[in-house]
Order: structure tokens, then sequence, then C-alpha cells
């Protein structure tokens, strides 16, 4: 069996019932709205659950002085179509909201101010999303498995077949109250069966499972294989210029379409890391696209088109190549180029999800793109839910980062909801962390990167720490106690993990192929882009205008911040530039100093994690303490495996020792 | 469908047919003997297969002047049961021998006479094995794959079972016509199915492969699990002192015997790797094996107790363990306690088949205890049958290291074989290389591997070089041409293959896992116990008497010998000594220049090889020759990714330039 998660009701037995579980006042026309239903079934369930009462139904608006959950909805356009109002006047609750899904999230919404305690009096709450469009991608194979997934197996996929049951309705209900609206379900590596996902073989499960998401106000996406005309079509080319090509798609999209009219659109992965695409043919990223997006523009499909483009066959012995240009230098050409139904995905970061990276130039820089951000929820180089590593601070930066590319105070998080530029589709996007496990994310904690995503993308302006908050109350218990403790740990976590792991930005030195623990020289001399190229006296790729030429890529303003190691960000240092090891930095520490220092700082500061958890425990269940708690006891022992790998190569390498004399062997 | 590798016997068009194809004296009654049989069937195979000739057997003594082969059986005491006697005299041939494994070993000796060209009048052979057991282990696991396999999957093994066909009985000719006279079956590593080897499941099956084998004088072992009591028994311990478990064995053993009477005994790897032992219950080894071989006394099994015991779980920061040191110290104190059916199997280094390594100090330390050497033909840490790696060169030197726990001249081959301590068992076993692959060990070459191994393990006085121009002549064909050039690249392979990977008996800086490519620190900061500890300024575990202490498991001539960095063999001082990138060495050079200079060297030199095979184009089958050749380029390439991370790791590192100025980037 599987839990609930967030939505975990715990039975009150000291609080008094709320009046919007006991009466309803709701027009009898919307009752036959699934999504607006699934919003009542949750008002149900959680009432049952915690206060074992059910809610009646009134037919009619209320009169003066009655109590209860009173439900409007239309003719608020200022709301659009998935805002809500909640307003609290002696004792009667109103939820407005311009459509269906305003009910869904107004309710879950309501329940989570009362769950957290912050009910009150004249309670007045507006929420419009940021985002038109907040996603999730999963990275599920058909046969069950999960690529980078840290949480057990996948539930969309077993075997070869698509699964609804229970477990996807649970799932939808934890989605929809983070506000997530979009979810692409098969990885965005398409080979084998996924490659059918768009033939007969699937579309009628696949219809089922889009009906049911539908019933949470999401639509799901596929991902699709460039490569399918030839593998599936039987035809000799996927060049997107060729007639027969084209047709192929217009004939098979209409079919995907007709049958799974809920569909969203497709995400497609091509020319990277060995998929195949329209470089294949001597045709643009643009012409790849706009041939699949014309496609299903009759069914107002959206065509998802990936940024991850790169040279995965680089020579380690080449100086002058610099994987972290690619992207900007495949996609800048083609701005504007692309129709108005395609979007294209585009990573935090110019390389890939590491613990910390620069923004992506290609965020801000391509005007006339519809462009998503794609953040990178499952833990693949954070510690794969096995370390602490509360994410969304890293979010945060990413969406308050300035490009200047506009005015003084432009920020990502305008860019890619589409308002700076003005863009007709926008939004968020990210790699879910979830599996079968019975908590859903492998560590308990994670549970907090997949709920603040959701509320991140709907209100970029919400922060980290309140959403920390909001989480602990829901899942572990409505305790100052446990707050204060879980939200410290949170806090300090991804911090933490950056100063033991990779930190100042120099990322990449894990063990290759499963990227779990330390291995400095891992991708030192392969073929993937990632260098730290250190030697005896230095480390660091320069990327500065001087160098690769990288920095370049950015607006001059952060170009030329960038370019100077003295306002540079310290943390991003090594990203950006070749450091000797006693260079002095705006710290006024040696660059390797600093290095041990970080590394002995985050091993000593990891302790902390397990002595907070440790006050929790009476709060706690068993079950999952003990769950926490093995998993905080691995951290333990391997941040010191980090922490000690990391610093005795470099000693080794410099023989400089550690002026506070930690660690270090000979 | 298969080749058959040395045993192809080429139409012979310009010469004459030999007289023992056509005429055979052998006396009726030896007609009915299976391995008698098989000799006479391989005769007439060659016969068939070389002149469309057929021999006719004369159930008498020939008479004077009559032409032919005259087989001779007994009586012949001094050639004990395996040896046999060539005799040419105007045109009859007699081939005498005791018993008929020598009728057997004969008639492939002389085939191979005539087809190498060595024939000639009055020829006389006499050969009788230095070695009693000859024996090959297969890692081979039930499913089919095969641990540390090259050659593609199992031909004994298949989706968990046994496997006996025409392939079967063509191995057999292929280890009888190199004298190999005990193979054991499956990996050491017991698991799942190879558990249930010993049960009703398989004694069936097995017992017709062990028929198979027994027609060419080849007796079957299995590896057996120590868990079996308490995994298939239903056992609660596996102590071997439990009276229970005691039982247990002697009735399994019983049942086996009963149903396998031609079964040679067991395999055992116990407390190594994760696998159970007696260490669990605080018994010692020799308790363990001596439990299981008094199970198998009574049917003449013999019991094979694998040496290969070590700390797994090593901390790389604790410099004061040393895994070299580990099997000697776990063996040698319980020197004596071995019952008279046991034989412990003792690999050819205290490591694990590293390119090169010291002997083993087990070998000739002691003296009351039945040996195996093993060797590696598969070539897990030399090339995996990529590159060419020929190896008997390198067990030669190991056959040829004197221990000098006797007399000045003693020498590993005499202790393995038993005559140094009038041992009662005693022999030589190796890792086979084959698999399923139409030339049985993926890489033409590694052929020559194999067939070496039979031919030193029966006469460990063979040369190399001898032992690669057979080879050659009877895979490639009998000409001068093909001999010289193949025989220049098999004796250059090994030592060249040191060169461009790891020299001076540093070893292990390879990828973990698969062991294949180059990574300097793969296993630096991991648990096995393997390390080089490179800094800025030195390399490598000083396991002098002054260090670990290793080198006191060795006679104080050779300990002073390997303590001494200028006494110590140059091509071991990484493996003995700590030695600083500036320390000069007995050639002149500093370590660094020397390190630089071998890299260098084998990279270039290694081009030589196919240049070589270039040579030998016209003499080759076309699919033979691309077949090797595709490998060639490939060692090529990686020999030159090896050369550039093992030269740039320690430019790195330690900021010293080759003198040369070769390919070392910044």
């Amino acid at each position: 069996m599987w839990e609930q998660a967030w939505l975990t009701y715990r039975p009150e037995k000291n609080r008094q019932c709320p009046v919007f579980f006991q009466t309803i006042f709701v027009k009898s026309e919307y009752l036959s709205d699934v999504v607006i239903q699934s919003g009542l079934d949750e008002l149900l369930r959680a009432g049952l659950e915690m206060y074992n009462v059910s809610f009646t139904i009134q037919n009619r608006d209320p009169e003066p002085l009655e109590l209860g959950l009173w439900i409007r909805v239309g003719g608020q356009d200022q709301l659009g179509n998935e805002g809500y109002e909640i307003l609290e006047k002696e004792g009667l609750i109103e939820l407005r909201c311009n459509e269906n899904k305003g009910v869904l999230y107004g309710i879950f919404r309501l329940l989570e101010i009362f769950r957290t305690g912050e009910w009150m009096e004249n309670l007045h709450v507006t929420e419009i999303p940021k985002n038109e469009h907040r996603m999730l991608n999963h990275w599920d194979n058909l046969d069950g498995s999960i690529e980078r997934g840290y949480a057990g197996n996948s539930f969309f996929f077993k075997n070869g077949q698509i699964l609804t049951d229970q477990r996807t309705l649970d799932y939808a209900r934890l989605l929809a109250s983070i506000y997530i609206n979009g979810v692409v379900i098969n990885n965005v590596n398409v080979k084998e069966d996924a490659t059918l996902l768009i033939t007969d073989k699937y579309l009628t499960e696949l219809d089922v499972l889009c009906s049911t998401f539908h019933r949470y106000g999401i639509k799901l996406f596929i991902s699709i294989n460039f490569a399918a005309p030839m593998e599936i079509g039987n035809l000799e080319t996927c060049d997107p210029n060729d007639e027969l090509v084209v047709n192929w798609w217009m004939s098979q999209c209409e079919k995907v379409f007709n049958k799974v009219p809920k569909l969203g659109g497709f995400l497609v992965k091509a020319d990277s890391e060995g998929r195949p695409g329209p470089f294949t043919y001597h045709r643009t990223q643009a012409e790849g696209a706009n041939m699949l997006a014309k496609a299903i523009a009759p069914y107002g499909g959206i065509l998802i088109w990936r940024c991850f483009v790169y040279n995965c066959q680089q020579d380690w012995r080449d100086y002058t190549l610099d994987r972290a240009k690619a992207s900007y230098e495949a996609f800048m050409p083609l701005d504007g180029l692309f129709d108005t139904n395609v979007v294209l995905q585009i990573k935090n970061g110019p390389m890939d999800f590491q613990v910390r990276e620069p923004v992506s130039p290609l965020l801000g820089a391509m005007k006339s793109t519809n462009q998503f951000l794609e953040f990178q929820i499952t833990q693949e180089y954070s510690g794969q839910q096995k370390h602490i590593c509360y994410l969304v601070p890293q979010w945060k930066e990413v969406l308050e980062f300035k490009t200047y590319h506009t005015d003084e105070n432009d920020q990502i998080k305008d860019i890619v909801s589409g308002k700076t530029y003005h863009r007709n589709i926008g939004g968020i996007t990210a790699v879910s962390n979830t599996g079968d496990e019975p908590n859903w994310t492998g560590h308990d904690f994670a549970g907090a990167n997949l709920f603040g995503f959701g509320k991140l993308a709907w209100d970029v302006d919400n922060s980290a720490e309140s959403i920390a908050q909001t989480w602990t109350r829901l899942t572990f218990g409505n305790t100052k106690e446990i707050e204060e403790n879980v939200c410290k740990m949170l806090g300090m976590s991804y911090r933490l993990y950056e100063k033991y792991t990779t930190p100042m930005g120099i990322g990449w030195m894990v063990n290759p192929n499963h990227h779990y623990g330390p291995n400095v020289d891992g991708y030192e001399y392969d073929r993937w882009g990632t260098y730290h190229r250190a030697n005896w006296e230095a480390i660091g790729v320069d990327r500065t205008s001087l160098g690769t030429g990288y920095t370049l890529q950015y607006h001059p303003k952060n170009q030329i911040a960038f370019d100077s190691l003295t306002q540079c960000p310290m943390e991003l240092s090594l990203f950006f530039h070749r450091i000797r090891y006693t260079t002095k930095l705006n710290n006024g520490k040696t660059l390797l100093q600093h290095w041990y220092d970080e590394h002995f700082e985050g091993m000593e500061e990891v302790k902390e994690l397990r002595e907070l958890w440790t006050l929790s425990k009476q709060y706690i269940d068993d079950y999952v303490f003990e769950r926490v708690d093995e998993r905080l006891k691995h951290q333990e022992e391997h941040a010191k495996q980090w922490c000690d790998v990391l610093t005795t190569y470099f000693y080794r390498k410099s023989g400089i020792v550690d002026v506070h004399h930690r660690g270090i062997v000979e």
C-alpha cells in the first residue's frame, strides 16, 4: 500500500469542525463537472478522515447569517481559468472562481490553510497562477523502470502496459493539490515499446489515463520518438522536410488525437545523447519541431522541444570545445523561427542539473520563442533521495536571476512565464522524483521538493521558507516543534550538500553512469565535455570572454561580472574561472583552503541534520522516523566519504596542507 | 556454427598422406575403450578432412617391414597413466603407452607433429606430464552468462539447463588435444540455481555431461555453495562443526556420487567477496574444507579450496592494512591441517590477476599442504580479448620463480606439481577464456592463451616461443610467413600491453566493476584494498619489511631482494616500493620519465601489431583477418587512451614534463 504524503488527513480530536466541512452552497449544474466533483470529493474525504463528518449540499445561495462554504463559479474574469478567491466573513466562506479548476484548487488551498493553522477570521486570499503551464516530466519506461528514479518503479507503466488504478487517482490528487496541470508520462529517451504509444496498441489505454487525470485538471503529454516514421512507419527517412514523413506524422497525429482528444501534446528530445533528430538530415531544430507542431496544431496540441543538445563525443584532449556553449549556439540563431505552438524546454543551467550552475544564457536571450524552464526534482546529482537536499532555494535563485536583456530588474521568472516578451505559451517544468515506493519519493524529505516545485511554479514569489513550513506541517503534523526542526533541516540541506560535494560550481566529480558518490576524475578523461582539468597548481575551465568565450552568451552586464573573479559570485567561481590553489578569494582565503573549509564544514554540519531529526522523534510515526533516520545515517557516512575523497585528492595533487590539519591522510 | 580453432584440419593437397592415416595395428580389446576410441575418431576425422582417406584396422602386431601406426597399450609403467612414446622407424610408427589416455594424447600429438611440419624419420618423442592435475575453471552461470567472460555466453548452461551437445564434444576434443584433464563447469560464485547442481534437479544431466567429457579423459568438477545446508537443506546453520551440517553434506554427497560417479570433486570459494564460509562460525578454513573433504573422500573426490580470502571492506584511509598480505596470513598458520584430499587453489599473485604481480608467497611457503596454482586465461585485466596479450610468458615467469625454501634452484613449477614437498596432489588450474563465440575465445589470438595453458600445464618446460609457433601453424596455417608475423605479435604483446597500461607492477588503474579501460583513481578511494596513493611527489605502497611488511612473507633471500629498490626487478618496483617521481631507477631514468617512456613506447609499439597482421593478410581467411583486424584497430585507439590518461594524470599531479615532450596536454 501507499501513503498520502502531504494529503494525509489526521483525525482532529481537539479542534472544532469548521463549517466548510458541513454545509456547501453550490448550484446543482456544477455538480456534473468532473473537476468540481473532484474538489468536493476531497472535501468529503478530508471531513470524514479528520472529523468523521460529511457535508450537505444546498442548491442555492446562502441566506444572510447562514454558515458554510459558498462555491461561486463564473463572472470572475479577473481570476482567469485557474484562479480563485477565498473570503471568510462571519462563518460564511466564499470560494469564487471563474472556471471549474478554481474550485478544485480553492478547496485544496482551503484545506491546507486550515490544516496548517493559518485559518483566521476575515481570511481573504486571492490566487492567480504566475505560470500558465506547470508541468512534470516523468522519465518512466514502459517496462516499469524509471531513468534516474530513486523511489522505486513506475506507477504509470509495468511490463509494457499502461496502469490506471487507485494509485493513479491518488497521484493526480497530490499533483492537483500543488497546482500541477500538465504531466509528461514517459521518458524523453523514447525507445522500443514507448515508440508505440502513438499507435493503436496504446491509444485506448492512454485515453483512459488522460480522462483520469482530466478529473484533476491535469493534461497529459507523451514523449515521442523522432525516428518513429522509420521505426514504426516503414519509411526510409525521418527527414522533417520529406513529404512522406510530413504526411505520416499528419495522419498519425490525427489518429492519436481522435482517440485521445484530451492529450496535451508531445515532448521531444532530438539530436541529444544518441537520440535521432533533424541534424541527421541537415535540417535545423526549428524545421524538426515545426513539422511536428503543424501535425498537432489542429487539435490544440503543444510541441515541447528540448534544448539539451550538445556534442557527447567530445575529445577530452581538445581544450577548444566548451559544452556549456552548445545549447545557446544551437538554438539562439533560430529565435523567431519556431511555430506558435512550439515551446523550447531549457534546463536551468547550461550543463545538466549540477548542484550549482549559472542560469542558462538561452533564458532571456531568446525573445521571440516560447520557453519552458526545466528543473530536476529527481535528485540525480543532488543525493539521489538518500541525502536530504531541499532544492527550492536553488530554483528561487534561478527564477530571480536578472538577465538585463530588458531592464534593470528583469528576472527569469517573468521571462519563462511569457510576461516579459509577451509570449503566448510559458511555464515551468520539472523531472519528477516519484515512484511506487509507499511514500512516493523514497526519502520522505524529497516530498518537500515535489510539493515545493508545484507551489513555486504556481507562484514564483512564494518563499522557500514558507513552502517548507507548509509542507512540514501537512506532512509530519501541525506542531511548532516539528516545523522548527524539519524546516531547519530543509533550510540548511542544499548549501550543506553543495559544501561536501562540489562547491564553487565545479560539478561532475561523481561516479560515471549512476552518478552517485565522489569520483573527482570520474568524467575527466571521458567524452562528455565535463572537465575540471585540475593539475598541481590550478583547477577549472576558463569560460570567460578571454577563455572559451562562454560568458559572451550573457548580456554584457552579466558577462562583465562573470568575467571578473572578484565580481563573480563565489559559489560559481569554479564554473567560470580556472583558479590557482593559492589565489585569494573574496573571503580572504586561498582557493584550496576555501575548498577544504567547505568540505569539512559540510561534513560537520551534516551531523546536525540527524540531531535535529532525533529531536522530532516523539512527534513522528515510528516507521517514518526510522525510514528517514536510516537515510540520515547513510548521508552522514557518505558525506564523510565525499569530504575525505575530495580533500585528499587535492592535497595529494597540490601538496598544500589544510591550515586546520583536518582529516587528510598522507 | 562454431569453428575448430587449432583442430582445423585443412586439406593437404601437395603432401603425401602419411601411413598412420591408413593402417592401424591395434588389439581389438582396446577398441571398446571410449577414450582410445576418441583417439581413433580424431585420426579418422583428420585423415578424412586432410586427405579424404580412412584407415583399416589390423587386429595384430605388424609384420616386419609393414607400414602403419602400431598402438601398444600396457606394460609401460615408466609412462604412467597419461604418458606416451612415439617412435618412427622405416615407415612404422609405434605409439606406446601404459593406459588409454596415452593413446588419445599420443594421437593428438602425432597429428600436431605432422601438421606443424615437425615430422621426420626416426622421430622419437616421450612425454610424461609434469602435473597430475591440469584444470580449467569456468566462471559460467546457469543462466548462460559468464562472469568475466569475453567470448559470448556459456556453452555449458542456458536458462538454467545443462547443455550437452555437439559443441560440448568439440570442446572436450579441444581440451584433450592440450592435455586438460579436469574442468570445473560453474562459476566459483555459486548462487541461485547453481546451488542446486548437487540436487536431483541436475544430477542426471550432470552425469550425461560427465560421461561426455570422460570420453576425452576429462573429469568434471562443480563449484558448490558453502551455505547450501541453509539455502537448500532447511538447516539453520552451515557451521562445519555442527553435526546436522556434517550429516547433511555426507548424505548429499552420497546422492551426488551415486548418481554421478565420474564427478571429480568440488571447488569452493568461501569467505571471499561476500561468499559464505567457516569464518561466520569462527571456524578455520581448514575446518571448513576438511568437513567437505570427508564427505567426498569415500568416492575418491578432491576438495579444492580457494585461497582468495581478504577483507573487501577495507577503509582506504587506513594505511596499516595491506591486502597483499591477506591470503598468506589466513592460510599459512593452517599448513599441515588439511585432509589429504584437500587442495588449496592459490592465485599466481597475492592480489588478483593484475598484468604483473610478484609470485604469491604462499606458494612454496606451505610445505605440508596440497596446492594448485591458479592462472587466469580469461583476460579480465589484460585486455578482455579485445587487446592481444599472450600470457604464456607471464606464466613462465611465475613457474620459474625461485622461492629458496628448499634449495638454491627450487622453482614454483616443482612446488605446484607436488614434487618438491612430495605432496600427493598437485597441479595447475586456470580460469577459462572460452564462450559460445564461433572462434571460442572472441579474439582469435586469445586461443593461443588457452592452447598455451594446456601445453604448459603438461610440460612446464615448454617455451613460450615454441608454444606460440605450434599454435600459430595449427590455427592459421602451416607456413613460415604466418608463423613469423603472428609469433612476433604474440611475443611482443604482453610486455607491450603492460607498458601502455600499468607498468612496474602498480596495477588496478582500471574502471571499477567491468575493469576495462584506464582510470587511475578507479579503485583509489574504494574498499577493495588496491591503492597506489600517488601524490604530488611519489607513488606506490611501501610493502617492504619497513613498510607494510609484506616482503617478510617471502624467504629472506627474496625479501632482501624485494626490499631493495636496486635489487628488486624493475617491472615490480611499484609493487614493492613507494617511489618519488624524481628517484633514479636502475636504468638511469627518473621514475616518472620511465613511466612516460613505458607508456609512449607501448602506444607506439602497438601500431606494429596491426602492421604485422596486415602482412599476413594473404595467408588468412578473409573473415578471420577482418575479425582480428577490427580488434587491432580498437586496441590501437584504446592504447592511445590508456597512454594519454596515464601520462596526463601524472603530469597534472606532478608538474613534471616528459623530456621528450610527447602528447601530454596542459
